[in-house]
């Protein structure tokens, strides 16, 4: 009999935390993923904003596990977990069978039942994502360069994010930087710093996943930079010229002329959440998510781990009460990590233990110099913002990439967008 | 009345020249390109082979004439020029007059009347071309590794590269550093590098533009390295699944059979070469390029010049016989500036002066440690390979990098690829 086979689909930070957790176990781990490279998402935004190239936030995976000598990588997209069968068929066909499954294909953007917006309002999930939103961003600046008529100009020149939490907060903090320092004396007919940047949130304040005195500190520093910020403020259409808008408090609706928008209000947890819900005999939450057992098992499969995004999944802190975990890279790589090592314990006749999501806190980046941190020690909450913060914030990011040559790479970049206040990866592919 | 206006179309090493070399001039420059980048097309085939980033290679163009303050930059497409009335029409219908045009738009690849062959074998022309010659290499490696039928496995694992002029050459060589190199250790069912890689060529040697001696160090140097190189070898049908090959001396006829087929042997001038040798009243070259005059203007209109790959010139030496000028780089450059030049001459009632082609030489480089460089100096002609001429190779294309930045960021991803043989941009978007 050969070794368990253990899948693990998915190759975001929980699934490569898994496959890495399990480097020296006899077992045979088989990762796939749709794309070759596992993405720094937290970074995606600088991709999409030209201040970095794909190459140095995306790591391809087989080389992250070249010298693991019991992973195999596929490149393939799941298409039906076959639960009963214990086996996943892949698109092109292909048959995977497993003894322990892995699911940790993450999530997407959602519109809220409003697909129709999807064309007018991309969000930034993957690396085509961040080349589309790049596009359409340095396209408005150079159709506003050629436009005659001072009205349609003015749309060229808005650029509406929708929704405040960290990718819209940094998406809207990084288009000023764009349009002030970036393009600074590049046109002839526009000034680029005359760019509108409105940043549209429907609740009542940006980064709600802070303790509040942090999102009024980030609003400060989002006006400072130039940023229009309007909470309270439900999109209700968006199409090609403009976005309306009706206001959560009753004032009068509005439109905005804006020919740029950028979602970054929701997400979905991937497809196959369904597929994982209906072998449970439950249903996906509003967001698409999976509930699953303490052990971050599917209930009435423990063979199969749901993990990430996709998971809605609860922490299990001694002497308090379950907590629902949040969506952000620590937690699936924490994940990650669990359900490696109960698979470890069932293969050892172990019982398995609950997850237990250890909350460093929350950082988010607003523009140069700025940001907003708020830290969990044992000590207790460390809050502060502003340029202390944004290195805080900086440093963080780049000790956490992936791969060493990939850290050096971007704090180069970095280092050198600061004092130019230039962004190098301002490429357009051909226009048709 | 204004200052005189001058319309460059193509934004190449031949329009860049021409604009920057109206710095000081009295003149309204428009730059049009239909990208917002000036390529540095010597180093595509790093792009093609992931070892490059796309904006380690492409500087934005209206960056680099920021402080130019009469150049004003246009993104678009010229579609027709129309010498009559003076003006050029782009793709989205606006019309650009000009007092002096240049056109500089260059060339693609050609399939010698083959269209049907494009799809079955990209050529390397623009970043688009790049990233899809890059996604084929990595994909075919990733579809061995899934394929169980050892035949169209070693289809998958079969490279085809044609034309063995300097980019199929080195294409071929550095596919070669990938299999053996890049990839070594990644896979766990093929061996990657077991990849056949094959150089066809119809002429009787390698790098035609070479000395003799040279050509043949060249193929010595590819077989070191792996490459199967076949000369006098005509392409006479490509497909998704094999290439069919006619040998030019009569003996037996051969199929390949491979699944990533190359293209790099023909390349045609732009389609505005039809339209200007139309206006001169005569046709192009079996190139699709246009005679010119002496001064590099077209017949009948001095008000138009046309440079680098789009211009069939002649280079007038005192005391030598006119002599063809090769379609290269630094062609494109010192036409840009007898171009230029000549403008400011007939503003001032000058006689225009002819082109003189100063030839610094040929050089190529075919992978790892290996190149051939033949100079060209008062003294004579300087020819040497191996080690040397690549680090020659080397700094001569980082020093002609445009813009510093770039120079720095090349310079350390080279020594990283060096040293790690290691290839840092194999991104795969998503596969749909």
């Amino acid at each position: 009999m050969g070794k368990p086979r253990v899948l693990i689909i998915g190759c975001g930070f929980g699934g490569l935390e898994a496959a890495r957790a399990l480097r020296d176990a006899p077992v045979e781990v088989t990762l796939v993923d749709r794309t070759n490279h596992h993405l720094f998402q937290p970074l995606l935004y600088q991709v999409a904003t030209a201040g970095l190239s794909a190459p140095a936030i995306a790591a391809p995976v087989r080389h992250l596990f070249r010298k693991q000598a019991n992973v195999t990588t596929l490149l393939g997209e799941a298409a039906t977990i076959d639960a009963q069968a214990r086996q996943v068929l892949l698109n092109d066909g292909a048959a995977l069978p497993y003894d322990h499954l892995i699911v940790a294909t993450g999530s997407t953007h959602s519109y809220f039942g409003h697909d129709e917006w999807a064309p007018f309002a991309p969000g930034l999930k993957t690396l085509d994502d961040a080349f589309e939103i790049r596009r359409r961003i340095l396209l408005a600046f150079e159709a506003a360069e050629k436009e005659a008529d001072p009205q349609a100009r003015a749309g060229w020149l808005t650029f509406v994010v929708i929704g405040g939490g960290p990718t819209g907060v940094e998406m809207a903090g990084t288009l000023t930087e764009i349009a002030h320092d970036t393009l600074a004396g590049e046109f002839r007919r526009i000034d680029p710093s005359s760019a509108h940047i409105v940043l549209l949130e429907g609740g009542p304040r940006v980064l709600q996943a802070m303790p509040e005195s942090l999102s009024e500190r980030a609003a400060q520093q989002l006006k400072k930079l130039g940023v229009q910020v309007r909470t309270g403020a439900r999109v209700t259409h968006i199409d090609g010229s403009h976005v309306e808008v009706k206001a959560a408090d009753g004032t009068e609706n509005y439109r905005i002329e804006s020919r740029c928008v950028i979602w970054a209000a929701g997400v979905a947890a991937s497809p196959l959440g369904a597929q994982l819900a209906q072998a449970a005999g439950t249903q996906t939450d509003r967001g698409g998510r999976v509930a699953v057992l303490p052990d971050l098992s599917l209930p009435g499969h423990p063979e199969i781990s749901v993990l990430g995004d996709l998971a809605a999944a609860k922490s299990y802190l001694q002497g308090h009460a379950a907590r629902d975990v949040p969506g952000v890279s620590p937690a699936a790589k924490q994940m990650g990590r669990t359900a490696a090592a109960n698979i470890l314990r069932r293969l050892a006749g172990q019982a398995t233990l609950p997850f237990r999501y250890r909350d460093w806190g929350n950082l988010a980046t607003i523009g140069r110099n700025a940001a907003v941190v708020d830290l969990a020690t044992s000590l207790g909450h460390f809050r502060f913002s502003g340029y202390f913060a944004w290195l805080f914030w900086l440093f963080a990011h780049i000790y956490f990439l992936i791969g060493f040559r990939n850290r050096i790479v971007v704090l180069v970049d970095w280092a050198g967008a600061y004092w130019s206040r230039q962004r190098y990866a301002r490429v357009l592919a051909d226009i048709d």
